[in-house]
């Protein structure tokens, strides 16, 4: 007997088939003796026309109200997956995040899971009932609801496999798994069969859309067996991992990119103490991130430009923010340019080799690819380009690290 | 000051530039000195595509998760309707019936709302905030969304307004009050300026869809003044009011009908006591609403027929609770017709003259119509009949009883 949560992405459930499809691959896991809980995301496409209706309407919008408007996808395909389980005469019931509870901090639009009480659902379980958890939300302060942001079903997922103290988390997509690249892109791009948390982690926050970011993090922290896999066949996935479970390491393991960057440059910032936290202060405020940050000499010793990237999402919010600030933090202009794309390539064989950052800027030379920003880390060396180049960028950079399949 | 409810429908929030004409009316309310709550509907269509998804799963579905599924759509309306306020500088909030809360029985799909808490929102509204709060759900027992059936919406404005202790309930909707009969169907229908709760709450559990029956008996019950009008014109609508308001009533104030209706005949029924509560107890059980009943003489002095109506929609569902008890109470057949149409003549005038039935029976046989089943109460006639002659029926009464328009 194991436990598995086994969460289902928008693409798998994007109609009734493949609901059905789903509460199928639920009753086979209680068949073979299991205790299973579903997440699931809301139908492909639902969320984005919430999301447009939202902007229709208001472009600096109430987060609370978008939280209760946008969670509303996750509870059609709960209600409906429980249904199509109890069709197959296996015992379901939905479960929203107010329901469970799934209680969250008050970050609207990005909350983080504090706390599930799983009791109730381990009860259910225990007596072979198939709980069906609207993936994406949760509860705040106040009994509203909260979600935690695009692919927070992913986090659902692992928080909950964590409170259940499941043996597995499956997280089932339109992939069969974690690629070395954006297979779209690069047709040479290999699936992986294991991972480590580590490099997943990085590629999930630098772009690669299999996993959300929190929920490797989350996944990682409480120990959780993650495998990435496929929800149309039954081929296992990438399994994710801890270090030592992986024999042969690449020195490099994958190459990811985000387009949700966005540059924002200011000019002739006044280079004294204190300038960076009252720029980069409200915008922590107001639930910005800021990404990769880079200060110039002060070339006359009294002011600099600071250029920072944040997701395209925030740039109207960010530099609305930052036009409040200006007279009080003092600097020239605003420059803000959503044209941009940040590569990253990553890879635990790092840590004990040189030259890997070499190996990039020198693969990005040959083909006349400027830097506009670079960033790195342990395991990883990101850099902001123009987004034209995307694509090349990939590819030079997937057969440069020896990662091209046969 | 005023403290007014003011209802929108479905096809009244249709579209983001509808919500947002919802919005601007709201915002007028305040401007004039008003305290003004909302109440949502689904947009158009979205609520059929939830219902069509459930039947898609299942045919014989559970009534908690189809209550979670399509509850979901009003929770986008009133997020989005909060947020479309909030755009025009005016104070909102979204609340979804657990929010509040609006506390229901557990008779899932056709819950009645026990109590509504409504400090929170009076608080609130002194404070010049709009509440916007999604209509036709609550919360039953072990924290199950429940849904009111359809047209729910209205009973939620209704049960509101009583709770806010308002001046008046408006139900705005896609037409512009009630009229004598369906104008798309009897060209000379008349809009009427006033009708009795009485009359209203007959046309509305007759089948005239511009009201839900339980918001009627619900406004007369608390004496919420009640007005039926457009959503997209100034123009006053119909009142509806005590019968006391109306000075020079008319003998027949409106014919409705209900192509809503299912027929269910039951052959050689053992004709001995206690038969009616073995059928009819069951459906009860199964939140099966019988209509009209008509129990044969029994010819033989042992079996019978009984003739009976339910919605269109527990059909089915009736006819499997029956089949299920068909040795136990002892029948032959059961034959099911759904092509029926109840129609009915209205009016507080019955109570006082004779021959109002005769008119009826007369005028659809001259028209060659045959009357399937009769049942009459203190105001009202309903018979019937064959679903092709629902347009001759009505075009023929609404003649009959003066009704045309000059």
């Amino acid at each position: 007997m194991a436990r598995i949560v086994k969460k289902f992405g928008g693409t798998s459930v994007a109609d009734i088939e493949k609901i059905q499809a789903v509460a199928r691959r639920a009753k086979a896991e209680v068949d073979a003796g299991n205790q299973v809980a579903l997440v699931v995301s809301a139908m492909a496409g639902v969320t984005n026309q919430l999301v447009a209706y939202v902007h229709d309407i208001s472009r600096l919008y109430d987060a609370r109200e978008y939280d209760s408007v946008v969670a509303s996808g996750e509870q059609v395909t709960a209600g409906l997956t429980a249904m199509a389980i109890q069709e197959l005469g296996v015992p379901s019931r939905s479960w929203l995040g107010w329901q469970i509870s799934v209680h969250t901090d008050d970050a609207h639009g990005k909350a983080r899971i504090e706390s599930i009480d799983s009791d109730e659902l381990i009860r259910r379980m225990e007596q072979g009932e198939v709980p069906v958890v609207a993936g994406f939300q949760g509860i705040g302060s106040n009994s509203r609801i909260t979600t935690l942001g695009r692919g927070g079903s992913d986090t659902s997922a692992v928080a909950l496999a964590a409170a259940l103290k499941a043996d597995r988390c499956d997280i089932h997509t339109d992939v069969d798994g974690v690629y070395t690249t954006d297979p779209r892109i690069v047709a040479k791009a290999r699936k992986l069969d294991k991972i480590t948390y580590e490099e997943m982690l990085e590629m999930a926050s630098l772009g690669a859309k299999v996993l959300q970011t929190r929920s490797v993090e989350l996944a990682m922290k409480h120990n959780v067996r993650l495998q990435v896999l496929s929800s149309f066949t039954d081929e296992p996935g990438t399994l994710v991992v801890n270090e030592d479970e992986i024999v042969e390491q690449e020195l490099v393991s994958g190459i990811a990119y985000s387009r949700d960057e966005a540059k924002i440059t200011l000019t002739r910032v006044s280079d004294k103490p204190g300038v960076a936290a009252g720029l980069f202060g409200p915008l922590a405020d107001a639930s910005i991130n800021v990404d990769m940050i880079v200060q110039n000499v002060s070339a006359d010793g009294k002011t600099t430009d600071i250029t920072f990237t944040v997701t395209k999402s925030d740039l109207e919010r960010a530099v609305a923010t930052l036009e409040e600030r200006q007279s009080e933090v003092g600097f020239g202009d605003i420059l803000s340019d959503p044209n941009v794309v940040k590569v990253s390539v990553i890879g635990v064989g790092m840590r004990s080799h040189a030259g890997i950052a070499q190996r990039m800027f020198q693969a990005l030379a040959e083909k006349g690819i400027n830097i506009q920003v670079i960033s790195t880390s342990e395991i990883k060396v990101s850099v902001l380009i123009s987004e034209e180049y995307t694509e090349l960028a990939l590819r030079s950079l997937h057969t440069a690290y020896g990662l091209d399949a046969e």
